[in-house]
Parts: structure tokens; C-alpha cells; sequence
């Protein structure tokens, strides 16, 4: 059974994924993860997943057959685990608990070499309601508080496999950027009795200079402070806590924008590696005044120098300034 | 002039590097640093460095000529300027100051091809001091607040040049992480009066499953909850807040000590790429009860999967038990 564990000087969770427990000659040093030709992704290899929980289908077609143009299923090596209680026990100073929760994979699409920026929007948002449907289906288990989603598109960003997929890792715990932003949120408003993304997004509107995009109900800026160059924010004008209590017309109005800026990056930056990651408010908490969903997106470009990682502290060679502007004057 | 710009939400500063501003197709997107064979890190190039800061010599040779055992330099490109005023200012709901601080550099060692894990003891017991040296005189400027010594080994860990060497940031602001380290170990100590590492440490020992090793002075462990498989913190047993407060004898001991950790992952990890970070309290605090100086290493074994850095939540392949078992049991 994987376990959660708490650092107890931070107060970060972590996972040990204990039952695919690395020895040391198996990690990759870098090396390129081997290719097969076989992709358990594609059309007609539907029993080479496990079972699906959700899938979009044209016509009324079989669970596990083709036909499907979203599919979502348990990820096979999956960090956490859907049975068990939670136990969470102390041990002298630290803190643990059995490693509950969901994993899933996402199948964006049928075709193998399709890409979030290549597929057409109707297809993006059928994506983003699979993302919503399941938000509200795990939200019913009563031993999870966050779903995480998130995508690795290209091997420098962490993929493993080819075809086009984004994770839901569905959890316990609050992940801590995510409790660092709530945190942090609830001072402000506390504060101003504003939300702080609004005032962001109001500053961001009026100086233009960030702005990488804009429609009647998103905004798209580089982050006034980013940890990665290029790095970019996706935020609905409308204040929102919770991805999944969007009206119906912003999902098709967000896979109109996302799909466009994601072209602009590949415009910019000739197709780069990238992550991206919703944030929304945790689940078990309703509308929050305070909290404001998004998507950050990272495009991998720099060699990750692992000294950020134990301190936190980031050096930007490119200002959000002139990002937004390559970005904005794309021809897309 | 850099920048240092506060995100409003978190609260992390980071630094904005304009004058070495990259435009989108100066990144590498992964592909390595071509080498030249010109080191200007040797023995003999050292006009090919700004002018010396500090350099360890046998004899009285003059500043930036040979005969040094250890040598200081400025980063020839410093993320930081060390000339002008902080001149902190609002822009709305943001933060931004000068990039006021100091980027230096620590040649190790003249032997182009020497490492950490193969120098004498009593070389690395030189670059401890070096360290040392090197904090006590960033003390004395006013504007600054810490002084973040790091290793980048190996260039998937972000090293740029092969010259064995490590560098110093010193800053106007403290690093999230060791402020984030501070708060949590401040918050046990008004409860407990105790610190939280000292009462690691005790349990540790007396758990000893994840102790890698341990001397009269010194213990190194894996983190009960790290967040790269392998991960190793050394910490002095006796309560010191101040890495450059340590005693004498603590440098030569730990010399000895850290030579031989970075000779245990050497041998169960096949010589791996690494970082590690000095984690020391900040400059203007003086002694602190709650806090404990630590070096943290992390071998750089897995390919970062992005979402990590956006979500703060971290999987680990590998438990900290079984890492400490095989590095203990290392023959080096």
C-alpha cells in the first residue's frame, strides 16, 4: 500500500509509492524512455487499459470498445490507492496515512499524433467537461479533499507515453502550493474583503503589458512573478472558486482560448515540451470568496537547475513582459 | 539591473534577470551545453575570471595568479548586482525591489577533473571554511538578509561548467523554502520548547532506519518524507542554528563526514548527478533555538515531471528506509 507522509517541519505531503519501489540501477539517469511500437492508448486496444470510469462515445457503443472520442481509466501504475481507509497515524514527530485516493489518465483523443493545439475545439472541449465530470464524481468519496489535474505533454515535461493524456490524481490532502495559495488568498481577503485573483486580473486589464490574450470571459496572463520563463495563467474574469461549477458556454469559450494560446506557444516557442495544472478550490469547502480557479501552463525550456527545488528561490531569465509580448503579436 | 518581484498570492520572491533576458529562441529545450575545450576555472586562467573575492594559497602569491587550493570569483553572469539601493516599491497589488546580492563562485579545486567525492579530506575541509569565510563577510551588508550556498554536480543537475565548483547567492530576502522551514520549526518550538530537528535527530537514532551514517558530530539520514527518491540531509547532532558558527573541529569532522556520503551515492547510484544546499538561518537573526543548519543533497535521479513544481506535491519511487539501507551498507 503506497503511504502519504508528512514533513514535519513544512508540513508537506508527499507520496511513497512503496509497491513500484525503485532500486537504485533502475532509474533512468535521464536516458530517453524506450519506445515500443504498441500504444494501449489507441482504438482497438481498449482491453490493454483497465476498465474504463468514463468515456464520450458518439453512439451507445460497449464500455472497452471503440468509437470513443474521450476515454478516462485507471492509470496502471497507479500512486495511489482507490481501497482502504485512511488511518492516519503519528509516529514520534511525523505523520502518515495509507496512500487513498484515485489515479486516472485522461485519452484526449483517439488519434495517436494528435495534440491539444492540433485537435479541433469541439474535441478540447469535450476535454475540459471530462475534466468537470469527474470533479463532481470523486468529489462523492468522503475520504478525498483535492482532485489535482494535470498534463506532461512531451518527454522533457515528465510524459511517458506518446499519445496525448492529461492525470487526475485525486487525494487526501491539499497539495501545498495549492494550501499556500488559499492561504494566502484568505489574508488578502481578509484584508481588502476582495479576491485577490480579481484584483490581479482588474491590475493585469488596465497595465495590458501581461496580457497575453483576452475573450468576453478569460484572460490569459504571464504571471507578474513566474518561477519558469513563458509560464502562463489562463483565469476566467468572472470570480469562480471551482472549476467544475462553471456555466456550460465557458467551457466552449475556454476551449476556444486555450486551444489559441497553446498555438501561440507553439508559434513562440516551436512546439515545447510543457505542464500545466488546474488549480480549483478544494473539494469539500463550496464556493470559496476568496479563491479564484485557473490554469498555470509551464513550457519546459530551461534545464531544471535542482538547487529551486531545495530552496524555493527561482532565477527567471526572460521578464513576463516580454514573454506576453512574443506571445500576444503570435501570428496564429 | 535584475529584479526581485514578490507573487502576491504566495508570497515567494523571485528573480527577474532581464540583462541576460533570453528571447524565445535562445532556449535549449534540453539539449546539452556544447563543450569548449577552454576551462577558464584552471590554474592559469585566472585573468579569464573577474578579479579574485577571497582564494586559499600555499604560498603569498599574489591575488589571481596560480598557486591557490580554493578560489572565489564573482559569477562572471550574476543573477544579482551587488552595486545600488533595494529601493522596495508597490506597483498595485505587487512587489518589486532591485536585484540587490551578491553571485559567486567556488572553484573547489585547480583539478579540472577532480570531484567532491575524490578530493582529499583535507581539500574539502577548505571549502567548508571557504563557505564559512564567505558568509561571515556578506554579513556585513546591510541590504542583505541570507546567504544560499549550493551545488549543481553534473549537468542534469544544471551545471554548466564541468570545473568542480559551487556557488553563492546572498540576498535581500530569505528563500521560500528556508522561510517556510523557520515558520514550521518556530511553531513546534512555542509548543514543544524544543527543536524540531534536535527532536529528528533523537528519533532517528533510535529508530535507525534511515540513517546512512553517523559520527561523533555528525548524522546523516534520508527524510522521512523526501521529495526525490535518495535524498540525504546531514545535520550536526548538537543544537546550532549558524553553519558559520560551527566549531573548528566540526569543519574537519564533517569534511570527513560529507566526503563519505557523497562516496556512498557514488557507489549505489553510479556516480550521479546531484545538488545539494546549504540550509543555514538567515544572516540578520543571530543564534536561533528553533532552527537547525543542515546540508540537504538530492541525486538527480528521476526526470522532473513539471507538475511537481506547480503543484508542490511530490511521488517518490523509492522509500527513504530501503534508500538508507543501501547506502549504509555501501563498501566505500
Amino acid at each position: 500500500m503506497p503511504e502519504l507522509r508528512k514533513d514535519p517541519i513544512i508540513g508537506r505531503w508527499v507520496i511513497i509509492s512503496t509497491e513500484r519501489g525503485k532500486r537504485p540501477s533502475e532509474f533512468e539517469k535521464g536516458r530517453p524512455v524506450p519506445k515500443s511500437g504498441f500504444c494501449p492508448f489507441c482504438p482497438g486496444h481498449e482491453d490493454k487499459t483497465p476498465p474504463e470510469i468514463l468515456a464520450y462515445r458518439k453512439d451507445d457503443g460497449k464500455p472497452d470498445t471503440g468509437g470513443w472520442h474521450v476515454r478516462v481509466v485507471p492509470n496502471k501504475y497507479p500512486a495511489l490507492k482507490v481501497e482502504g481507509d485512511l488511518d492516519r497515524v503519528g509516529d514520534g514527530v511525523y505523520d502518515r496515512m495509507n496512500g487513498i485516493g484515485a489515479h486516472e489518465v485522461v485519452i484526449e483523443s483517439p488519434g495517436h499524433k494528435d495534440s491539444l493545439s492540433s485537435i479541433p475545439t469541439s474535441q478540447f472541449e469535450e476535454i475540459l467537461w471530462t475534466y468537470r465530470d469527474r470533479i463532481i464524481d470523486l468529489k462523492k468519496d468522503e475520504r478525498l479533499r483535492y482532485v489535482l489535474i494535470f498534463k506532461n505533454h512531451g518527454e522533457a515535461a515528465g510524459a511517458t507515453l506518446e499519445h496525448s493524456h492529461s492525470q487526475i490524481i485525486a487525494l487526501p490532502i491539499i497539495p501545498k502550493r495549492v494550501s499556500e495559495e488559499l492561504v494566502g488568498a484568505q489574508a488578502y481577503y481578509n484584508y481588502k474583503e476582495r479576491c485577490i485573483f480579481c484584483d490581479i486580473i482588474r491590475q493585469e486589464i488596465m497595465q495590458s503589458n501581461r496580457v497575453v490574450a483576452e475573450n468576453a470571459d478569460f484572460i490569459a496572463v504571464t504571471p507578474y512573478a513566474p518561477k519558469s520563463p513563458f509560464e502562463i495563467w489562463i483565469l476566467p474574469k468572472e470570480h469562480e472558486s471551482n472549476f467544475e461549477n462553471c456555466q456550460k458556454h465557458h467551457y466552449e469559450n475556454l476551449s476556444v482560448f486555450f486551444s489559441d494560446i497553446l498555438k501561440r506557444m507553439d508559434k513562440v516557442l516551436d512546439f515545447p515540451p510543457y505542464n500545466f495544472i488546474l488549480h480549483t478550490a478544494p473539494i469539500k469547502n463550496g464556493s470559496l470568496n476568496h479563491y479564484h480557479w485557473h490554469f498555470e501552463i509551464m513550457p519546459k525550456l530551461t534545464r531544471v537547475a535542482g538547487f529551486e527545488w531545495g530552496s524555493g528561490f527561482y532565477i527567471n531569465p526572460t521578464s513576463p513582459e516580454e514573454a506576453a509580448k512574443f506571445l500576444r503579436e503570435a501570428k496564429v
